[in-house]
């Protein structure tokens, strides 16, 4: 039975994108590090009358992607305070994830080489691999979240040919420390290294600006978080036109629907408006920060992102699951991950709703540990 | 340079999904055998108008696809007079490109396995296996652009794993023969056999019934043909569950926007009227049979879908080089592949167009010939 199904690929698990079960109560979602925040009516608005109006909806759409590559290239320019980024440097995916799914087909496949992670980061570079055969070397972390660089520097060897962090990482909220960066800059040329950025609008810190300096380097970013598309699905990468050139080889044709190439463009066009809302966000997560930093037995990190992340102290495997069950059931979602919690900032009062019942429950929890 | 990237890929060429270039006239596209018809007006404002006041941009998509599904294995349980498809039987990508690519990572990365094709076929079944290193074994076809059984006897040994065919094919227009059937069901359980069936809803021929009975088989269907959602881009497998689940975990968690979803549950929910258009296009497309027959020295077969194919008889590369490019200045969009043309059937002043510009230039050729 399913003999033409590689066997490897029987025993794997699929990612879950949320927790299964639905809910009848309204809910907080700050689980999947989005905006909380829709696009403004009157720009949903206008996509709408552009798609009524002078989309064909039974017509492939534009598979180059130019006129999107074009804004985005401006776009990475000013973010990065250069001029170096032209429409060439941009490959566009189906989020990020047929971006990272397309450099392991590029570089690792069929034994060619294996990646390199350091846990806990982003789940789909390791979850992807695996689809792929790909083997995923695992480095460590300090106690800070920056990578442990002396297990680094003895574990990025060949057969490793990818090494991917984000900037900064998920779940854990830090930014590339100098020294990180350093060593991402002494990597020797056959060594592909990937930056993701999905949340450079909240850290305000990029590498664009390196990449000539680079061919080896490639950074990915998404309109899923700060400008809030995640429903349509759109990421790029940035990288030297030789590299995005294989990128444009390995990914599917027409890979990304007219509305949401449209919906990118408008957002980009809006940027200053969708972006405005940056401050809020920095400050509630500033504002948790602090509020969660008094909530023994709980240590949170501090964040160059848009969520937050705790550990119990000491590790405490069954009160996770039994906070992250309780919020939920109350009406708030967050994300078990790597050994604690992940929760994104949501608006003001999904903010504050989060706060209460985390502090409800710890306070029952310390109330039932003294009875 | 570029050390990271599979060497094998640095040689390999992209698809090309147009021509380059663009025309400064109004254009008739029938190369990419789409509806010449976008959805009715009413349809795409209740679209916008859910985009507008029920989704929420900011939010990934329901990467279950549970709604969708069940629409899908209603319509097909519909569509092949049975009722043995659920909602587990199906699996959706981002147009059947990525679900032909899940199958072949499912089935043949690292050397696992080989996959057959007989050309003329669907580029994308080789030009996918390629980008993930896979051989592709490719059989012939006979006159009538039936199989050529006995090589494809030979061919489909160890280490093929994977048999694409297309029902009715494309480019050439013949659904599939009895003895091409009984051939694919000869095929043993661990030859992985898919079907694609993207333009049933012009053949009305569909294998779906047969699935329960063969679980080496898939078929994959697209809304991108007769259900005019090309530029949504999305497709769907059936298979046995136990296939399903496989590609559920290959692909992408949120593979699919929430605007694309939508549409497609729409266009199921209207498919009597957007299927209303099937008579005029079979009529259009057997009146042009008829009157490219008459035209020296073209052959054209006939066709079960919504395009045709045609050859100069005797071959002669150049003219199909020269033809494709003189209609195209003229505007009208023609595909040359397989060592002929292929036309999609558009609209009738689309077709009657196209018609006359071929005449004229094959009454020019001809006269040119006899000066």
């Amino acid at each position: 039975m399913l003999d033409f199904i590689r066997s490897d690929l029987l025993q794997f698990q699929a990612y879950t994108p949320h927790p299964g079960g639905e809910l009848s109560i309204p809910v907080d979602i700050l689980d999947t590090n989005e905006s909380p925040y829709d696009l403004p009516a009157d720009l949903k608005e206008k996509l709408a009358w552009v798609y009524q109006n002078q989309m064909d909806t039974n017509r492939y759409p534009d598979g180059s992607h130019q006129e999107l590559k074009g804004a985005i290239a401006a776009y990475v320019n000013e973010s990065a305070a250069t001029d170096a980024i032209a429409p060439a440097w941009i490959s566009l995916g189906n989020g990020s994830d047929e971006l990272i799914r397309s450099l392991l087909i590029a570089t690792c496949l069929g034994g060619a080489g294996s990646i390199f992670v350091a846990d806990p980061t982003f789940s789909m570079y390791g979850i992807i691999a695996e689809t792929l055969g790909i083997e995923v070397v695992r480095g460590g972390r300090l106690a800070d979240f920056s990578l442990d660089l002396a297990a680094a520097r003895s574990l990025v060897v060949d057969p490793v040919r990818v090494v991917f962090m984000v900037h900064p990482n998920s779940p854990t909220g830090n930014a590339l420390t100098e020294a990180e960066l350093d060593w991402l800059r002494s990597l020797p040329d056959h060594v592909l290294v990937v930056i993701d950025e999905a949340y450079f609008e909240f850290s305000q810190t990029t590498l664009a600006a390196e990449l000539p300096a680079h061919p080896n380097w490639v950074i990915l970013r998404t309109f899923s978080k700060a400008f809030r598309l995640a429903a349509l699905r759109v990421g790029y990468a940035i990288a030297s036109p030789a590299v995005t050139q294989i990128l444009e080889k390995v990914r599917l044709p027409y890979n990304l629907p007219a509305f949401t190439q449209t919906a990118a463009l408008f957002a980009l066009q809006q940027r200053d408006l969708l972006l405005s809302a940056m401050p809020e966000l920095l400050r509630e997560r500033d504002r948790l920060y602090t509020a969660l930093s008094d909530l023994p037995p709980l240590t949170v990190w501090p964040s160059a992102a848009n969520f937050l992340y705790l550990r119990f102290t000491p590790d405490d495997p069954h009160a996770l699951v039994i906070l992250t069950q309780t919020l939920k059931t109350q009406g708030t979602l967050i994300r078990q991950t790597g050994g604690g919690l992940r929760i994104t900032i949501g608006s003001p009062g999904e903010n504050e709703r989060m706060l209460v019942r985390l502090q409800t429950y710890l306070a029952a929890l310390t109330s039932g540990m003294e009875s």
